[in-house]
């Protein structure tokens, strides 16, 4: 079972590819350019290079699901929010259903579920996620979204919770507990068409994600 | 049958709202200010205010359908993209379905089927649209998605075409045809699940969006 992770470079991309590796789980990291590859092969990662921008169809051939952990964050221009985090990923998506993958693993956002309840600067991102989220929901693939709160680069602690409620209004999550989440997802096969709320908690992944 | 427009206030919803004005059609135009409302109150539409980007879920009373023809534009920033031609038409067709209208009809624009395969420039615009006909076509309300080449302020002709290669290439249309065409969709009720292209061209609309 290999999974291509789209957005392999990035911030949580890296700590999972590296989680991966270390779990002994076959993955293949999809980057843009050849100067990122050394990270990864030092760590004896497979590497393919595609921009999501352009035609990436040939990197799925051998994968059985895919991760898509690639955006352009909420701080980068709107208009690379419309053409990666947005139809970056709905190509991705349509890539993988005409490749017949039996999954796909979406890192959305928390407020993306509601992008007006979102503070007004981080509105156009979340209306991005959103669409896309809906995107991947009626594609007919089955999937997993899961909705980080703010990112932090605390330490993973490997202890999370499924809601604002259940951290007593506590937002943000630590980038390595979304990279050991992300990692729990692509071994669970067994979940689909599942969406989870990730935050810094007190209960294990596996509970939380179950 | 009452057709609420959104974006009347734009250079075709204008156009379309006189049309319609002038045919008997019933139709309430929604407009973001009362400075906005002279124009119509001088023409006897009625008018309803309100923000496609606040709550707009009153308007929708004792509508049947709801023709959406905001947009921010091409050349205006990608974050008002984002909230007005992505997320306002997400939630307009939400409101819609859950108000149980009858039709929702779609001005679009001919390149959101490939964004790739527009200019760059364009390709974050392309790519808003392309997502939200998906979501449309996704959201099981009956529809006509409506996909005009590039718009310019030529008269009207009342004749157009529905490919480049029935215009030999010529990839424009007037607003004023664009306005010629949408009444007709706006009076075509039994049009459902439809999706046309509109160029300038040689035949009567009646026949080119049958």
């Amino acid at each position: 079972m290999t999974t291509l992770v789209i957005g392999a470079n990035g911030q949580i991309g890296r700590q999972l590819c590296a989680l991966a590796r270390e779990a002994g789980e076959p993955i293949r990291a999809m980057i843009r350019e050849p100067a990122q590859q050394p990270w990864f092969e030092e760590r004896g990662i497979e590497t393919v290079i595609a921009d999501l921008e352009g035609d990436f169809t040939h990197v799925f051939d051998g994968c059985d699901q895919v991760l898509f952990t690639a955006g352009s964050g909420p701080h980068t221009g709107p208009d690379k929010t419309l053409l990666i985090d947005l139809y970056g990923a709905i190509r991705a998506v349509d890539v993988a259903r005409e490749h017949g993958l039996s999954r796909f693993l979406m890192v959305s956002a928390m407020r993306a579920e509601d992008p007006q309840a979102a503070p007004e600067k981080l509105r156009p991102y979340m209306a991005a996620k959103f669409a896309a989220d809906a995107y991947l929901r009626a594609s007919g693939l089955p999937y997993v979204i899961l909705k980080p709160g703010r990112l932090t680069d605390e330490p993973a602690t490997e202890r999370v919770a499924a809601s604002l409620e259940e951290t007593g209004g506590t937002n943000t999550v630590s980038r390595g507990n979304v990279a050991h989440a992300l990692l729990h997802l692509v071994k669970a096969g067994g979940l689909v068409d599942r969406e989870f709320v990730l935050l810094d908690g007190q209960r294990p992944i596996a509970e939380v994600l179950a």
